[in-house]
């Protein structure tokens, strides 16, 4: 299926995308790469890609059931998803559930306390400042995105970290954080881009709180693909699994 | 007058609070150390305590014939202010007119952008975490205001930025950006507290763009207190200058 891969018209730290015969959709490929601090910290794990996009679809196709519009349309190999095109926002926008990670090192929250409300945060996509925190007017001055916009992304935003949060705790895993990305279709909707996927997520067992994702890799401890194998297994159903040759 | 102070509540970087003899009343100190870089330049300066009273008094004056709530009672000192005992948040608002200092370090703004509407920013007021970043988010979950205070806070600072901006300006100064801190008073009012002085402010020649603030001491340069004395001698009145033994 790799001939729709046309011109590459992208190549980030996790992702390939390319250009299809359709200019309205992507190809994104996802590759075995992973990277953490910044850059300092870099492998490639055989499988990952292939678990993140059929995490990452799977995600989206439960989003889309609860009226959330996603880049999704399909995923035609197992690391290979055709997504409509969008004009990304560079904003890396996190939501959390419980504090841990970078929000304990920066500000006196309890480890691991409940926020509830979640935390939202609003990261500038921007290698060369490293991804500094901004706020709603420092976005505005920058013309990254409009107070209205904002507000929006919010909402949605919220709405995926309910949906994705009773998926899996459905399954036995807590949606202690994410960072997802928005984009704007041709039409002007703020659509949900790039990946949810455990590169992307904080996911947590509920009983033992286990770490189940990329936080493995950044403690330079062993097993990151077999724990992304595990989510593979405990989100996708048996035909799913079938059909993408998982057990 | 130094009959009135009492017990040290507080010592900080450039001002002691005492005290008084009523409850809801405090004695600020204006004292002549200066720091900047986190605590990592520090200097003692005569007169600097002074002429930050003197020019806080008037801005806090200014503010409250424009209906501002604002700390002050009266100066019975030149270094010596009788305020409002205020229950401080611990943020440090910051408005920006024109783009530089850290903003610039931190984000791609254009050196000396136009920043219209203002660039807001809550910084947290906390040693120990070295002043972080806020947000709106990020400050309801720990606790430090609500929505509706940071609203309200947000309105307050707007209106001091434009009524100081129109006073200075018409003395031949831009208020570039400054500082401001809130707390409540004894019926829960928001009000303004703390200082505006050029130790919390950026003032530049409205000309030349000359510095007439602690950039002068952030820079290792000579003259802080000239300036300072400059900026005096431009806000006060006659009478006001007579008072105080000023030029
Ligand atoms: N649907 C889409 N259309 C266009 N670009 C996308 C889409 N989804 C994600 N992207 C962009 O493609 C890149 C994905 O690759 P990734 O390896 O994650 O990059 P990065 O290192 O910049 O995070 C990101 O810059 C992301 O914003
Ligand atoms: N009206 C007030 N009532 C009580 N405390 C105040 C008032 N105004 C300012 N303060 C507090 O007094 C201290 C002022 O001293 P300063 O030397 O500026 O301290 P810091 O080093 O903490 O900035 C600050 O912590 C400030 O929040
Ligand atoms: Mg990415
Ligand atoms: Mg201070």
């Amino acid at each position: 299926m790799t001939d729709v891969k046309k011109e590459l018209l992208y190549t980030g730290k996790a992702k390939n995308v390319y250009k299809t015969e359709n200019d309205d959709e992507v190809l994104i490929e996802f590759r075995d790469d992973i990277t953490a601090l910044d850059g300092g910290k870099k492998d490639t794990l055989n499988k990952k890609g292939a678990y993140n996009a059929l995490i990452s679809s799977k995600f989206f196709k439960i989003l889309e059931d609860e009226g959330i519009l996603t880049q999704f349309i399909k995923l035609i190999n197992e690391n290979e998803m055709i997504a409509k095109s969008l004009d990304m926002i560079p904003l890396e926008v996190i939501c959390r559930n419980i504090a841990t990670g970078s929000l304990l090192r920066k500000y006196p929250f309890h480890k691991n306390q409940h926020l509830q409300p979640p935390v939202l945060q609003f990261d500038y996509k921007n290698d060369v400042y490293h991804d500094p925190m901004l706020n709603d007017s420092i976005i505005i001055a920058l013309e990254i995105a409009t107070e209205e916009q904002l507000q929006q992304i919010r909402q949605i935003t919220l709405k995926i970290n309910k949906v994705l949060s009773e998926f899996l705790y459905e399954r036995g895993l807590i949606l202690v954080d994410f960072k997802v990305e928005f984009g704007f279709d041709k039409d002007g909707n703020i659509v949900l881009g790039d990946e949810i996927s455990p590169d992307t997520t904080r996911l947590w067992d509920s009983e033992t709180h286990k770490n189940f994702d990329k936080d493995i890799f950044r403690k330079g401890e062993e097993g990151v693909v077999d724990a992304y194998e595990v989510v593979v297994n405990l989100v996708l159903n048996d035909e799913e699994k079938q059909k993408w040759n998982i057990d």
